[in-house]
């Protein structure tokens, strides 16, 4: 069930925002405890919690997946998943390439500026556990690491009670090369990355989505180490005018409510009649849906259909939104693509559903979330690079500029800093 | 007064890292209270806080800067201040023009695929009062901002208490046609920034330098807006060798000592000679210098002179320790450079002093502290972008792939993913 609003959007923006404000604080102490944990004992602290909260009862020898461990799973995936994942891989690694930068320089008269980019040394990726453990998610955080030319790349993941992973997880990992898998997970995996154990040695980011324990982890390693942006409930926005077809409208908005109660699914239309068969079709496909309960509950709190006067009108509402997903159901979506400001992710046309996005168009599927795409921008290769400024001035290069240097620290009350130019030019005493 | 230390670096890092550990906790009752009460009574709030903090008492229609006080600020800087400025704008903006990214795309057989790079909207800067009111600031904030084409700029600075402010801050932001300068600082002007006042209408993302309570509620307000990253105490690390001019690199370590007790400044060198004369040439300068004692302090507990056996030692210690700068004061620079993987910006030869990046060799001065630069860049164009995926299918397009994002989403549990597919290739019932 979705409702048709047609007025005052402030209601509806207030009710978007509260959704996102996780209070970490009640969590804070508990976590703090298993960070001290792990930095204290290391391997001990880490065996311990993953028996506690995981039940999986491991030595420290076993914790890491084992070559055996990885082609069982090659066993237990479905017919085709592999091929799939191949065809994925191929068209993520693709559209990647394209965001790597050079190191670039500029030389002239004695002067040679320019800009060093390089790898960062080593990240550890995050993978949920159970039903959220999604291959996708592999892919989208390690392939941009992989272009970026990181050199260590870690993951790890929680175990089942009997010490098992997902069988796509590893499957996925192991399709990109990646050798460190640990089989360990919570705020004491996070803890284990961030400080490093006799196990598991330290990175210099931690990446990758998780539950409230998680990030409440990941918040407090900040700063020890980098992490990416934490992610609040994923969200669509379906920007429709009469062309679109209400099957494939209602379709992609049910694929987003289905991921959680939190989940926020919204179409806005200048058309009536669109926004009624949406809403008929919403209700028909919903009852023939697994997740259905998921759905109907997020459908209720966080999904709606807001009916506008013109196309202008709702791009304003969609750059005010700045979705984390929005779709362009509209006969001429890349005009329309000209007055977007703000979203993660822009899908075009109706044959472009938010899905294939999510698995293997090629573009990240990991993007900001509560209206951050104002000023956050999808996981890129430059998440994994960092950069480094260069200067080289020649002796006459500096001499031309020392007065001006030295009227600049002198304005600036910073006097060692003009005597750092001015010893250069004095006479040796 | 300098050290030099001959063996285990153990200690020296453990002191380094000590030396950034902010305890934010202490402050955040006191800034919550403010930003609340900017939250709840707007303008009302800023100008009592300011009244309070700053000793400045405004109506609302006081605090934004008029066009008299952009001209009379230009009556009190110094002869030649204005010619520097405008020099270093010249080059900082050159500089930036080189990371200016462009929107891509690939097309081909039905598939359209892009990244759309736009600036952020609205960005505020805060610059800091009293004698920490630094021109060369303001260039290295706005500037990027001015080169990404964010639409409206924004700056906040603490007045003195007779309400007046820095005039050479002021002449910088003119120079840049900075038009909307507000005299308020602190934790307000942070609140002020994030959430909007009547008079103030709020931004997207805060930027600058700050103190402890800046620091604090820029922390505060993370998530309303984004925020740049809160600078540690500023570094310098010399890497020379026996060509280096022990005069040259003891007035570059005394820059760096002078900005701040907590500065860290060290040399690392193969040169037991060049270390001996440095050791010297530090105590002479120093008697010589204004501020001597924050030099002495600063250089008492965080300056260090480390010798080593070869270049391949001093440039490992260099990329473990990862300084915000580092000078390259050795025959060969460039070969150097070839090796450094962790630096802010790096400075070539003797002739490169770090103040010359400071004021107007182009570079960002805003550079990543404590180690950060293993995963952090200098504050660029880039920082004031963001970018959205663009995907288009065509049918046929989506037809070829559709079965491989079925047998994914299906893989993940998730079939409503799958049933959008699904619905754009059966028959209308």
């Amino acid at each position: 069930m979705i409702d048709i609003i047609n007025g005052s959007k402030d209601e509806l923006f207030a009710t978007l925002k509260e959704r996102s404000t996780v209070d970490f604080k009640d969590y804070q102490p508990q976590v703090d405890e298993i960070l001290q944990g792990i930095q204290e004992r290391g391997d001990e602290a880490l065996l311990e919690y993953t028996k506690k909260f995981d039940g999986a009862v491991f030595t420290p020898q076993q914790i890491a997946v084992t070559e055996e461990e990885f082609q069982g799973a090659y066993d237990e995936v479905a017919e085709g998943f592999v091929a799939a994942l191949r065809l994925a891989i191929k068209n993520i690694r693709e559209y990647h390439e394209k965001q790597k930068q050079n190191s670039w320089f500029t030389s002239s008269e004695g002067v040679f500026l320019g800009q060093k980019v390089s790898p960062i040394a080593s990240v550890g990726i995050y993978v949920p556990g159970g039903t959220a453990a999604y291959p996708s998610s592999v892919l989208m955080n390690a392939l941009p690491a992989i272009v970026a030319g990181v050199k260590r790349i870690v993951m790890v993941t929680p175990p089942g009670k009997e010490g098992k992973l997902s069988p796509g997880v590893l499957v996925a990992a192991k399709e990109l090369g990646i050798k460190e898998v640990y089989k360990v997970g919570g705020a004491q995996a996070v803890g284990a990355l961030a400080f490093g154990t006799q196990s598991i040695p330290k990175v210099d980011k931690i990446v990758g989505p998780g539950n409230i324990y998680v990030a409440t982890a990941k918040r407090a390693v900040y700063g020890y180490v980098d992490i990416d942006m934490i992610a609040g409930p994923s969200e669509i926005l379906v920007l429709a005018d009469e062309s679109a077809n209400p099957r494939y409208v209602a379709a992609d908005l049910l694929s987003q409510a289905e991921h959680d109660p939190l989940a926020s699914s919204l179409l806005i239309t200048t058309s009536e009649v669109l926004a009624e068969e949406v809403k008929e079709e919403v209700l028909r496909q919903t009852a023939l849906l697994e997740r259905k309960e998921i759905i109907e509950k997020s459908l209720k709190d966080y999904g709606k259909i807001i009916l506008v006067k013109n196309l202008e009108e709702a791009v304003a509402f969609a750059n005010e939104i700045a979705p984390e997903h929005l779709e362009l159901c509209v006969e001429k979506p890349f005009e329309v693509l000209n007055s977007i400001e703000n979203a993660g992710a822009i899908f075009l046309g109706h044959y472009t559903p938010e899905p294939l996005g999510d698995y293997l168009a090629g573009p990240n599927h990991v993007l900001p979330t509560s209206g951050t795409a104002k000023f956050y921008s999808p996981l890129s290769v430059e998440d994994y690079m960092k950069k480094s400024s260069v200067i080289y001035y020649s002796q006459e290069a500096l001499k031309k500029v020392k007065d001006e240097v030295m009227i600049l620290a002198e304005a600036e009350g910073l006097t060692a800093h003009k005597n750092s130019i001015k010893v250069r030019y004095e006479e040796n005493d």
